[in-house]
């Protein structure tokens, strides 16, 4: 059984697991310098989040060791995918894992705006008892716009089926069948999802096609106005990546109106800066990138990493290698 | 045809629904004293919803006019029930219309609670990036257990169990049945519900029965722990209404970390004061009694008591009349 070095924290669950398989499992944060003075060398696998940065230097250095590295999460910015591949080294990630504390979050915000919870919470703490200005709408009988159909915007979809919204979706490279077996309206461009959604919702990769995808434009496309004739007005969340949305057409949009609501989960630029113009608006609000953020998903994040670490170790089949086209 | 007056406003579809159907309609608020001098004495019905009270002395001043009272909402505190009864008038609410706003104002509430979202976006706007202390729990896994079993409570629960929830129930008064054609299990006491639960919704009435039956003792009982050993606190949220819960209980209990948060909508004293204690603690959100506060609960309560009031004075049957035992 292998040495596995665990570099920016994992579960008890996730430790236990391993442990109990075998593994002798060392969890110690090593700075760049260790690392490239082959702090890996001696172990057989390595499990980091996005603190430790896995460079083509890193993995020249940790040779002969490692043979797999997970990725105790979605994205793997931090970690060299060609270099790794070029070495032979395997690197998994743990997608699933927060997909549940995504999709709740994204159902609390888009609640959250169109009730007005955050702000009539600070309303309640200014001493006011604001009831005329913090009339809302439902999510009932409106529309739901996602900005990419994955496995989370599936989750979103289903829940906010059972609230009562029709759910449309943007996603060119999904099988148009996923769409109809989830009751889901596929639009052919993002322009046809914006002019029949007051409510929007991202849930796509960061990417040169997807960045500033959301702009003043686009959400001057959303008809404000429910098919049933509810002047709800145009809401828009994202728990998805920061830089998907344009920040200062956000910010011009709540001014002018055009948006009624904003709540973002995630931000162009983060930690955002104290001062940040658009945090400070009435009708926005904000969380610090906590979509994965829970007990559950971090639990879930350590035990699924840790197994999907072990399969590759043990030459066993595993679908969540995501440098496969440079093995 | 009738001529109706509406004392407190009405949706403009309610207005025009009453019209098309033939009915002189009177917008008009009348103050005590105009009451009291036979204001009403000249119409078939009236249209009131909280502010217009409806005293034994008015229902004696508005004879021989008036055979039925409609009162657009539930609460019916503001009209004397059984003088309207002796006097051979009918009472009518309207009480579904804002059934889904309640349920989607929980929902939303629920979710805020333990993804600590309007903490987040107090913390955003102080300036923190504070990542680590929002760390929160998912609704899926856990217990919910809901007080009262109502229309709003099943909607609630419904809702919860797409979420993953398992849904437990206290209702005395409910056909055992109903509960388990909702998948959802009925407690004996008030207290099996909640060393059940560690998310609690309050759906009941206020009655002696329900005055502060939410109080430190309870709330010492909720087991803090989900059955798969997450440890997600305990949640409590009231968009039913005030007096059921105890709030310097609540606030004790929210000091002593016996309870993690606390989510309210309705209060003891309203307008709650503007020093409150409760509503400036850290693990505290609140919004001002916006439960029914949409444009589809208003709407639907206008046209839901219009056509409540046509019935009556049509001789028709109508489910809706909440002083029968008087008539």
């Amino acid at each position: 059984m292998g040495r596995i070095a665990v570099t920016d924290g994992i579960s008890e669950e996730a430790k236990s697991l391993l442990e109990k398989s075998g593994h002798e499992v060392v969890v110690k944060f090593y700075s760049m310098d260790e690392l490239l003075d082959g702090a890996l060398a001696n172990f057989d696998a390595v499990i980091v989040r996005s603190a430790t940065k896995i460079t083509a230097e890193v993995i020249s250095a940790s040779k002969p060791g490692i043979s797999v590295i997970g990725r105790a999460g979605v994205g793997v910015d931090n970690i060299d995918l060609q270099a790794a591949g070029k070495a032979g080294i395997s690197v998994v990630n743990a997608p699933r894992a927060s997909t549940q504390s995504v999709v709740e979050l994204t159902i609390g915000h888009l609640l959250s705006s169109v009730r007005k919870v955050p702000k009539s919470d600070r309303s309640l703490r200014d001493g006011q008892w604001a009831k005329k200005a913090m009339k809302g709408s439902e999510l009932s009988g409106k529309t739901l716009g996602l900005v990419g159909f994955g496995r989370i915007a599936q989750g979103v979809g289903a829940i906010a089926q059972v609230l009562g919204m029709t759910v449309h979706a943007f996603d060119p490279y999904l099988p148009p069948k996923v769409a109809k077996s989830q009751n889901t309206r596929l639009h052919k461009s993002v322009e046809d999802l914006f002019s029949n959604c007051t409510h929007i919702s991202i849930h796509c990769n960061l990417t040169e096609e997807t960045h500033h995808l959301v702009n003043y434009e686009m959400i001057n496309k959303m008809p404000g106005k429910s098919p049933d004739g509810v002047k709800c007005g145009n809401h828009i969340v994202n728990c998805a990546r920061g830089g998907i949305v344009n920040e200062a057409d956000v910010l011009k949009a709540l001014n002018d109106e055009s948006l009624t609501t904003a709540a973002l989960d995630v931000f162009e630029v983060e930690p955002v800066r104290a001062d940040y113009e658009l945090c400070q608006h009435p009708n926005f609000h904000g969380t610090p990138h906590i979509g994965a953020a829970t007990i559950e998903a971090q639990r879930r994040v350590g035990t699924d990493i840790s197994k999907n670490v072990m399969s590759v170790l043990k030459g066993k089949k595993c679908d969540y290698i995501v440098n496969k086209k440079y093995l």
